[in-house]
């Protein structure tokens, strides 16, 4: 295992059309692989202010002061020491018989939250996450320039249990060449009942979620946050706009602000209502290339990791939810925090 | 928690159209949920001969002798404790604003695979799998008589990290009123395929891996196993029949002698090669109703659960797999077995 000679690409599956990032790494045994340890508190911590040396160098920082690549950071931009893209190269896209591949070209970056070590970004000043959700903004800004490129996937792996590697609060980007494949059936699937219905499918379930109330978590001035009627997982929680937006980068600032308490308020519930639960979410955004899409409606989606998923569901995306999506929405709209 | 007022559905995204069972449990605390115990081995087996009284009353069983619900069983389905979906009612589809919903109509049924202690299906004899496997085509035969029902989904959570509750070999059987998204996506791509090419995506697959040959895991009369080219998991392996047919309940006597055989040496190699790892398989076949589908094969999938998924995945749909399945492929080849 440990010559692999096959070098990191994409590829296509034939059948379904979905696009894999195949990265080898370089494994003495692939047992290593195996490797469930819980992240240790007292462990070296790279992300921390004054260890910036221990890092890639930095791509984008909001300063206080400081120099590069030296402290007096409040967020910081970095690439992923072990990126699954690489912006180097072409893309040269090739056939390899009946499949379809291209280089892995790309942008793997990893969103350093807070300079202080602190494990959950709901435990982030309201502030320190606007600033965040800036950064967020400011990348897909500069990326999106890059013509090679056609989306980008903002991720947040929070617990050892969600896939996270360092307990330091931190998001990923990767930006990549190919829509990633649940994008792009949310595209063809809202372009289709705005093709039949004249309608925008995120806003109609907005409005029955208003309407009758039962998922709905929080509202505020510019969002509505609920658990979906047909959530994949317990306690799924989705974050709308309530005004149409297909593209997260054209955020306004008032926006920005009240996304920044809307996370702070929801990532708090899920931390008291569920004891610090290990989750994810994804922000979920339309193609760069395209104009505002009039059937598509950027939003979040978090997905607190406490029943394993038992892994058939990989294999069938058939998913067994059991905690009604009703329930979940009331217990958290029940489950009181500290202002 | 504890009051739950919606009963078990089956509802339907509106965007991309999955359906998911919501099936809630009596929670006395949410944080139940987020159970992570090992599988304790000592701890009492309801799967074990001897303790048929501890189960649901047996739907089949291959026996040398003895009464239903009694010891002498070779193989043994009885009804999932905690079904997903029932039998009894009506599928009763309905609205629910923009939604979708039926209920959760079907059968959820556990196949425990022998009468002693074992935990790894590999560690069966041969004869036992192919009577588990013969077993798996019985319960389809009889359940696709049931015309509420469209799909059967045979799957196996081996080890709590794939989701197993119980160490007892056992694999499930879920039948229901709808096609799982997953099987839906691969007749989709698949029947595109051959509109378009006239052959079927499968079979062009095969005679690909096996001109290549870098990707092959085994051959033998009836079967083709590799590591797909595009595989979202480490190690991820598919063992597709070489002579065409859709529907596993099609299979006959000397396609199951050799699956099992197969299964036994492809599930050793993982056993041995890879410490005996948690794993999840799925099998894929044709929904009930169509006739033998010229674009479709049915096929296992099988997962084993090295890395763990980082989460962000389920919001993407975008896998990053870090062993090439090159590699994945030619480690499995060489790990050797007793025979």
């Amino acid at each position: 295992m440990s010559t692999s000679r096959t070098k990191q690409e994409l590829r296509k599956d034939p059948i379904v059309g979905r696009w894999v990032i195949i990265a080898p790494e370089r494994l003495s045994r692939p047992q290593t692989l195996l490797n469930d340890d819980a992240i240790s508190c007292d462990s070296f911590d790279p992300f921390l202010a004054g260890n910036e040396d221990a890092t890639t160098p930095e791509i984008l920082a909001y300063r206080d002061g400081g120099v590069a690549n030296g402290p007096g950071w409040r967020v910081r931009v970095i690439p992923n020491k072990f990126p699954a893209v690489r912006i180097e190269g072409a893309l040269d896209k090739r056939g390899d018989g009946i499949y379809d591949k291209m280089n892995a070209i790309g942008a793997h970056e990893v969103i350093v939250e807070c300079p202080h070590r602190e494990t959950n970004m709901s435990r982030l000043s309201v502030e320190n996450i606007r600033e965040v959700l800036w950064v967020y903004r400011d990348r897909l800004v500069d990326l999106k320039r890059d013509h090679r490129l056609v989306h980008g996937l903002i991720f947040k792996n929070k617990g050892t249990r969600a896939g996270a590697s360092l307990d330091h609060s931190h998001s990923q980007l990767i930006v990549t060449p190919i829509i990633p494949i649940a994008i792009q059936e949310e595209l063809d699937g809202a372009r289709e009942f705005y093709d039949y219905r004249g309608r925008c499918i995120f806003e109609d379930m907005i409005q029955q979620e208003l309407a009758t109330e039962q998922r709905i978590v929080l509202e505020t001035e510019h969002f509505v946050v609920f658990c979906p009627y047909a959530s994949r997982f317990p306690f799924e929680t989705w974050i709308l706009p309530r005004h149409h937006s297909s593209h997260y980068e054209n955020i306004t600032k008032p926006m920005i602000e009240d996304l920044g308490t809307v996370m702070k308020t929801v990532l708090s519930k899920l931390e008291i209502g569920l004891d610090d639960p290990p989750y994810n979410f994804v922000l979920h955004s339309a193609p760069f290339a395209s104009q505002d899409l009039p059937h598509y409606l950027w939003h979040i989606e978090i997905f607190p990791r406490l029943s394993r998923v038992a892994g058939f569901e990989w294999g069938s995306g058939f998913y067994i939810n059991p905690v009604a999506p009703e329930e979940a929405a009331k217990f958290l709209r029940e489950t009181e925090i500290e202002d």
